[in-house]
């Protein structure tokens, strides 16, 4: 129980301007590394102190940042993942998103902790980052091409097969307003258009390659959490499932329960889905399983088939999001389309969440007869026709026909349609709704509802597991003691939805996998072992309060307002079938949620902007 | 890191109703134990749900409840303590007061975690608990003797030398408003009046026996914990200090910062401070230090002479705030006098620190003409006479000449003074402040404006010592990274304010004594070690936000208001003399921490009434 002393952690910040060519590296401090840990941390941070005023996402005073944490390219499990954040080109305020694979931790060899983009090249370029060093270099042989081609060009390049490379595809080139940024070949930075942002700069892509070991306080402590991970598997939640079958193993489960989204979020049934799920996968077409650096939970699917299309394994395979996305959600059971589907968007840098959202959008949009055949080019745009699906994947990335209009992004699109269209545009400030839904928990709904970068789960996904899947005595640590209904909207459940976000924020800053399930505790536990501070939860919720705080002021500066702070329509309506079909949310009580989340936020109630008070308190200057 | 299984914790109340001359005992479960943990939560609880409305706290529906913690009778270091509580005779809202001793362990032994005291006897009683039973017993031989006699009498009319005594002497019978209640002979429940409660019911004394050993669910880690308290005994902060000088030691020093209180909080500087601080009673009249059950800090002087008083040292010797109180608050620099009146204090069950701010609060008024030798009965009650602070003493404890006026508190006193007395009483909501200076600390005066029994500075002492007299890495683990001013009474103190009143409240609850400085870590540990429970700081700071929000919420219901939440004028006055000579508090900067502490707390931020939204999150119904 003795202190630690101060570790000496601190980092580097590598700097590129790319109007002018020029990289520069900064050295941040021990205070300012403890302030923001890192990860979302940093993004919300230097996004806050450096983005001009109403800056256009897509212009060249955008800034793109990639950070990782001070666990990353550590032993621990999740380890090896990092964030990226920018002004978002689909809602106008604050995007951040992880990613996992190795880049994360060759970032951390390299030398650096955190990489800002500023400005735009002439021409398209690359970044080539290595052990300490940095430089700009020509990417015009690799505009246009997909992302694999992309990272084995550069590998060739430079020489190094172990070079890892975060890049577009043509969809980023293209500005697809959802486009995402790839790790490798089937890590996506899938939400919030950050691959749009990074096209727009002319970057293609960020090679990283480095030997420097990472300074850790206490190694010991880092190997006993790896071994407490490994020695207890299977008794953690979901690591053994996530093992065996990566996610989509609940997808039976979660169309009983009505998690399921089917048609575009409007029903519940969905008799296709043990076609679609991971179990299928598992025994039909999955060749393998991989993982990020150093992680033994290895979640990820890799399939291979070649009839009716040819797979290529390099790609991976589809996740319970993409699955949901490009299958139940457009009413497709057809495992080996979705599969397809999931390939082209990895090669093309497409967020296979709001990719699938813009086509379930326009299926419904045609079947109600707001977009006609001559609008899709004689296409049959209908729910299950996986064959259309497949073309608007591939219309999206190319901005071709109704692929140009469907590329803005659901919000964008229904305003150019028209005619009510805006109530199939399943999403808040204009970031497409994970497939997860809040009519059957509605803590859910309130985290779509007021996350900084939209209708993210990502940021909410334990509100939804603690209530759904995990016991009671998993809340027990958070003072929950007695259970509530997985329906309820009270007090508590605000509560509940604040500290999970805060916790995820804890985890994007450190920056760890979501799905290791470590206690506040152990996260507290992790940052001492990794830096030698003396730090603990309290320190810990602070951090991740100032961060979050951070976000949402940036969206106020940005001009986001509480009424953005809304659900679509369509959740307020009952689903058509299944056992939510009466069940809609109640506005009044969402919103009284919505204002009592600001209460405790320190947020003006009605306004939703942090008083002056939070700031002062949290040290946002 | 294994979870620890649920340890079958659950506890007894021994409920007594004096007007039927009935006892009965109750078993409280595990789920309530964990909501409320002991002491504070216990009272908070009780007095919430059972207490009428409007209660008359000196009328038999007032109900006095006395309680010990998970920890207390553990081999812990500061686990001897008990806390009590009742309706306050002086400011008719919540009062509660934590107390040494062995009377709290012995309680535990007795196998009961709490007394509730209702109703009224018809002629004096006290009441014999031990070893799982109790019966209410004839007390009129007791009635108007002094604390140890009635203790004496106790233990040879049971013939068991080993029992504890908490009873009061004649300040308790005769109502004086701030009377208290005596754990052995110099061990007080100050604050409140509780021993004016417990003399309105006739109840002399409770004497406990018991031989029950209490059951730990992890005596190993409790074993480790006294281990680690013994072994860094000179690093922890305050300690050692405790140890060789008991309170007082600093009192030169806060002569010199400006937090020692002269002449009723009006002046600054005291040249006497020397000789009646700590260090000089060490080396005078001191003959020993005593400690409370299983404690090895012994922070309890004993003192002894006969010239020109009689010393009986078992009534133990003046604590800071005694000396401070009756000292330099009445500019008396006379040890021996301070001695003296200490120990008439604890011989009549008064509490040191209202009876000497009774007595300043006269000297200031006769000093000003608003008290003449007509109303003192000849008595020149200036500050500085020592004879006559002995003399009011006397006077308050038998309500005797201008001693009843006093006996009603300096507030009432005040009131029926008139002429302005009110700008002399140093009072929140009627209870007269601890001896610590706002104008050095505003966080303290926030805390004495905001705490729902007044100007106690047992609930945020540790708001003056963590930004007087700890280093800034002791604020380190609650998220402080960097030093703010002491003078601050911005966000950032009101936060640290909410933080340390959570602490001492878990504190309170756990029953630990507050000069032990564990962490939260380690009190969540202490809870695990004893209980068995998986519990975090998370759930303890929830469960003492549940707390403090019972209190606040009695106070609501009791009438009393935002307007209560008001400090005296003299600290929007600058000090005469001393370093705090042109530092007056700024009331417009303390009016707008109240409203940012109402809002961090989840109270209206102008009513300071609890939202109904944070009484559903915390389970308060």
């Amino acid at each position: 129980m003795a202190k630690q002393a101060p570790g000496g952690y601190n980092g580097q910040i590598l700097r590129v301007n790319l109007s002018d060519n020029s990289t520069s590296v900064e050295a941040i401090d021990e205070l300012f590394c403890r302030k923001y840990l890192g990860g979302a941390g940093f993004v919300s941070y230097f996004l806050w102190k450096e983005l001009p005023r109403r800056t256009d996402p897509l212009g060249p005073d955008n800034k793109l940042i990639f950070a990782i944490g001070p666990v990353t390219a550590t032993q621990l499990p999740g380890s090896g993942r990092n964030c990226i954040g920018a002004k978002s080109p689909l809602t106008g305020g604050f995007a951040k998103t992880e990613v996992g694979g190795f880049w994360g931790a060759e970032l951390k060899r390299a030398g650096f902790d955190a990489i800002i983009i500023e400005g735009k090249a002439e021409k398209p370029v690359y970044l080539w980052a290595h052990d300490g060093e940095a430089s700009i270099r020509d990417a015009s042989h690799l505009w246009g091409i997909n992302t694999k081609e992309t990272r084995d060009t550069i590998r060739a390049d430079l020489g190094d097969n172990l070079i890892r490379v975060a890049g577009i595809g043509p969809a980023g080139e293209n500005l697809v307003r959802y486009a995402c940024i790839m790790n490798g070949l089937y890590d996506a930075a899938g939400r919030g258009g950050l691959g749009a942002v990074m096209g727009s700069k002319n970057l293609k892509a960020i090679a990283v390659r480095g030997h420097k070991v990472p300074k850790i306080a206490n190694p010991e402590r880092i190997k006993e959490m790896r071994k407490f991970v490994l020695d207890n598997f299977d008794q953690l939640p979901g690591l053994r499932n996530y093992h065996e079958r990566g996610t989509g193993a609940w997808m039976a489960v979660y169309e009983n329960t009505g998690n399921l989204p089917v048609r575009n979020f409007r029903t519940g049934l969905f008799p296709g889905v043990e076609k679609i799920n991971a179990y299928t996968i598992k025994d039909t077409i999955r060749i393998g399983m991989e993982g990020c650096f150093g992680c033994p939970v290895e979640c990820k699917k890799v399939v291979k088939f070649e009839e009716p299309y040819s797979i290529d394994s390099a790609y991976g395979g589809p996740e319970y999001e993409t699955l949901a996305s490009l299958g139940s959600n457009c009413a497709i059971d057809n495992l080996k389309a979705i599969c397809k589907a999931n390939e082209l968007c990895n090669a093309y840098s497409l967020d296979t969440i709001s990719t699938g959202a813009a086509i379930s959008f326009a299926m419904e949009c045609f079947e109600n007869g707001l977009l006609s055949l001559k609008d899709t080019g004689g296409i049959e745009l209908r729910f299950g026709n996986a064959d259309a699906m497949l073309k608007m994947v591939e219309m999206i990335a190319r901005r071709e026909g109704i692929g140009d209009l469907l590329a803005e992004g659901t919000s964008r699109a229904a305003q150019k349609i028209g005619k009510g269209a805006e109530e199939f545009a399943i999403q808040v400030k204009g970031l497409e709704a994970g497939l997860h839904e809040p009519r059957l928990t509605p803590g859910l709904g309130l985290g779509y509802m007021v996350n900084p970068h939209g209708a993210d789960h990502c940021c909410n996904i334990e509100a939804l597991a603690f209530t759904q899947v995990k016991e009671i005595k998993e809340l027990i640590p958070m003072g929950i003691l007695e259970p509530f209904p997985l329906d309820d909207i009270g007090a508590r459940k605000v509560a509940l939805l604040k500290l999970v976000q805060l916790k995820q924020l804890i985890n994007d800053s450190l920056v760890i996998c979501m799905y290791l399930p470590y206690t506040f505790e152990q996260m507290a536990d992790i940052t001492a072992a990794v830096t030698g501070w003396d730090t603990g939860i309290l320190e810990q919720m602070r951090t991740a309060e100032r961060i979050l705080t951070l976000a949402r002021s940036l969206n106020v500066r940005e001009g986001l307002t509480a009424a953005d702070d809304k659900l679509p329509q369509r959740f307020y309506q009952p689903k058509t079938d299944g056992v939510l079909a009466n069940k809609p949310l109640d506005p009044a009580k969402m919103d009284k949620a919505k204002s009592y989340y600001y209460a405790l936020m320190g947020w003006d109630t009605s306004t939703g902007v942090p008083l002056p008070e939070k700031l002062e308190e949290l040290d946002i200057t």
